[in-house]
């Protein structure tokens, strides 16, 4: 099946009784165990589970309507040029839903997070828009059912459907049915997570090109599968017990090995600034002094610290970060 | 078989006709194609084929006599302590030569690169000792013996043998007794390599437990293997045309692999300052404005450069090298 088909599978059985506007919130997430490689490129199958931490408050608001003529979209009360590769990625995904090729959505999106810094804005950007055409048409579909539908917009989309630690099952399914993402029974008040911006100029390769040239062409890469499983079983028993220093580290040593994969592609992804390079030397002196302060990154220069909220204080010090997130405030 | 019988194995067959002194030079070298990784650590066996470029004048001219007593090493005119790991290191392998247990040796060595700086003294120390060995004792091996037994003190000995272009082969015999380097038959009087002093700070973790590490707990290392077995038959066709383009890419892309595999280690290995990364930065830059400049590291935090001798000024003024070495002066 094609991404289409999926859609009109997931949505078929449901009453579609639009009302005239669908809004939803959905929050960024990063992963603790990497997507990293599809073994679809069409309809975002990845090659291993991933696990995430959704970084609830900041997310994107999303509200669609239906209407006549062209797609708008309206991001950060901008309105995106129709040809800008955002506006098409959009309009490419509103295809899936569009009842009739005569009607068209009008998009209107708030987002809280800096664009393409690696922060993830594409998946609660498309989880969101997901969740918000449920509203509109009214489909009351599932959490899994969504997620599905989530994920044909951007991979990682499929996660930023739940809020707290989520699952993504990498399924077997070649029509990906059983490939969605799923919250973890965990509450953990004292888990954060701070963003420390190493640079906010716009990536020169984007996550989306990074991850497939080390598929194609990373001898390395072919190590990364029985990682990723390894360490999203050890990430799983770690969160359960609530171990900062377990799961920190295999979240660490799990980004590490996604920027080793990039650095062994041809040629070669460095995502890493020499100030990036500052913070992982005093993130490692400042736990060599006994703290359990551990980081991650996703696909560009910045970090983002894991640790327990008795290590706030230090971190504000230290680090002086863009924001500490609560992920289990009540 | 163990070092010592290799040793006697060797020069069993050999007149020994020990002289007064043996004396004998060996340059460094770098790997283009890194040897990373032992199958056997007992007596140095690699797991991939690798290849080098000797850096002659740099290297170690070393002296040895017979006399009674204990070793004695003097290096670039300093006594060496006994208990110090060089000296132990110096009289293990002299212990392989020994022709009874009350023969001591007196070595003199005068190197002119810095130690454990990343620039492999260890390789042209144990090179220039099994040569001057060979010397004392009149054995007059061929040069594949020699490069076996450097092998026996450093594994990147074996390379140290030779000037020039250098593969070492990884062989399959138990023994190793395949397991030597030799010279390609290659003249490139163009080539230059430049020495980029990053930092002369002690390395925190040495070569040879990088290495250990890595083989024992990265998952990417499983496909180095194969990485390294096809940079080596590139690297051996690109010097073959002497085209540089093609030499210092997979040169370059060999060593951003090597340092992957440290990255994916647990816990990691990362020898990069931020000026390590401001120096690749610089060279991809120059590299977009059209020259064709490459360069190599290895288990270190120094950038070594690769090019021809036209761009010479070129690296003179950008990086202020340490040196530039022309391999190939008559």
């Amino acid at each position: 099946m094609n991404k289409r088909e999926i859609a009109q599978t997931i949505t078929a059985s449901r009453k579609s009784d639009p009302g005239t506007e669908g809004i939803a919130f959905a929050p960024i997430n990063i992963a603790l165990c990497k997507y990293w490689g599809k073994r679809d490129e069409l309809i975002n199958l990845p090659v291993t589970s991933s696990l995430s931490i959704s970084l609830r408050p900041l997310g994107t608001k999303t509200t669609v309507r239906i209407a006549k003529g062209v797609d708008r979209l309206v991001l950060n009360d901008r309105e995106m040029p129709q040809e800008c590769q955002t506006s098409q990625r959009v309009t490419e995904y509103l295809d899936l839903f569009r009842p009739d090729p005569h009607t068209a959505f009008h998009i209107e999106s708030v987002t809280n997070v800096p664009i393409a810094a690696g922060l993830a804005s594409s998946a609660s950007g498309f989880a969101a828009l997901a969740l918000a055409l449920d509203k509109l048409f009214g489909w009351e579909l599932d959490s899994l059912s969504l997620s599905i539908l989530a994920r044909l917009g951007s991979g990682s989309a499929s996660r930023s459907v739940f809020d707290g630690f989520v699952e993504w099952h990498a399924g077997e399914d070649p029509n990906g049915m059983d490939c969605y993402a799923e919250r973890l029974p965990c509450e953990w008040p004292e888990f954060r997570v701070a963003l420390v911006e190493i640079s906010s100029e716009q990536k020169r390769v984007s996550s989306r090109t990074a991850m497939a040239r080390t598929v194609r062409t990373s001898k390395l890469y072919q190590g990364w599968p029985a990682r990723a499983c390894a360490d999203l079983e050890e990430l799983k028993a770690g969160i359960t017990e609530r171990d900062i220093v377990r799961v920190g580290s295999v979240a660490e040593s799990n980004a590490l090995a996604m920027h080793a994969t990039m650095l062994d592609s041809r040629p070669a992804v460095l995502y890493w600034k020499p100030e990036t390079i500052k913070a992982i030397e005093k993130i490692w002196a400042i736990r060599e002094a006994g703290s359990t302060l551990y980081f991650t990154m996703d696909a560009g220069p910045n970090i983002k610290l894991l640790f327990d909220e008795r290590d706030s204080t230090l971190v504000e010090d230290e680090f002086a970060p863009r924001s500490i997130i609560t992920p289990f405030f009540a």
